[in-house]
């Protein structure tokens, strides 16, 4: 099998979410594996000057209706959260748990449900309790998520993890490297099938 | 014929350029007119606190790759300009006066010179020189537009589209706008081409 696809995204992303959708199957159409890996924007913006898009005049009005019309575009269910964005250090240091504990494919499931709760659902995912009800669903001990979650192993991955990712260059989300090439945005999804399709563009 | 769609654009921005060589072609099978309007980036940017792609670290190397990506998945041509970005004043003024003088026709004509001058050749557009030879290669009188685009009606006319813009919400380049619905990005046209289709989304 040729090398993983590594897909960076912050649980706070709208289009992040929307490659959650699709990025498994994109991958297994051209028999890749995906690595997934939550960052925290907040931590890579401290690096770039970035601004949390509807946070920018102008700009950010605009990037809620995209969000909505992108959705509606790819046939994605989506509604806007009451809470945007908001901090995702417990969801994402969560998922490493879960990764521990659990594996790959169960770490995806939670993170997919994360994405749900909080784009689908309206779930505040910076609260315990949500992620709390989360990890319930998805069949695993949800105070065992949560203690692990709050470890300090856990705290410490997830800050190298994410050092790690911006020493590779990554900036936003959703962000992917396959085979050293990168691409941000899910509105790069076609030329990163392209990419897959025929090893170049 | 229904309402026009208007085009913003900064002659420095590659996927302004990107846009440059599809939305004539993509109004026409919509039946739809295109109005042209150069805008000028950094006055914006002062408004939304932007800064330009390359200058951002991290984004800003990413940014020439996806400039060349892009290029090659869409097959524009495409050259790295020796000066990137860089001040468009000149070149917009100019197109303003030759769509005072000669029409719209003539203003895209111009238009389209110059991006494909700054994209492809490598010329330097914030140059009066570089602007006069693209006036020539245009049939146009080098002089007249010259002195057309430094002349005070001009500089005000430039002044206050980019006022006009910006009261509309445009923030960046390529920037579109049909029937009130506005599009940002030429990574958007594939979204503006379902719009200019079903009327919606």
């Amino acid at each position: 099998m040729s090398n993983a696809i590594d897909f960076y995204f912050d649980f706070s992303s709208p289009y992040g979410y929307f490659a959650s959708t699709r990025i498994d199957h994109l991958a297994a159409r051209y028999d890749r594996k995906v690595n997934w890996h939550p960052l925290l924007l907040g931590a890579v913006f401290k690096t770039t000057g970035g601004v949390p898009l509807p946070m920018v005049p102008l700009k950010g009005e605009y990037a809620y209706r995209d969000f909505e019309r992108s959705a509606r575009f790819y046939g994605i269910p989506y509604q806007r959260p009451p809470a945007f964005p908001l901090a995702t250090q417990l969801a994402a240091r969560a998922m490493l748990w879960v990764r521990q504990a659990h594996g790959e494919r169960k770490a995806v499931e939670f993170a997919q449900a994360v994405y749900r709760a909080y784009f689908v659902d309206g779930s505040n995912i910076a609260d315990t309790d949500a992620i709390a009800a989360i990890a319930g669903k998805t069949g695993l001990d949800t105070a065992a998520v949560i203690d692990g979650a709050n470890s300090a192993p856990v705290k410490e991955q997830l800050k190298a993890d994410v050092d790690a990712a911006m020493s590779r260059g990554v900036f936003g989300s959703p962000f992917v490297i396959v085979d050293g090439e990168p691409f941000w945005g899910f509105d790069r999804f076609d030329q990163l099938e392209a990419f897959l399709k025929y090893g170049k563009i």
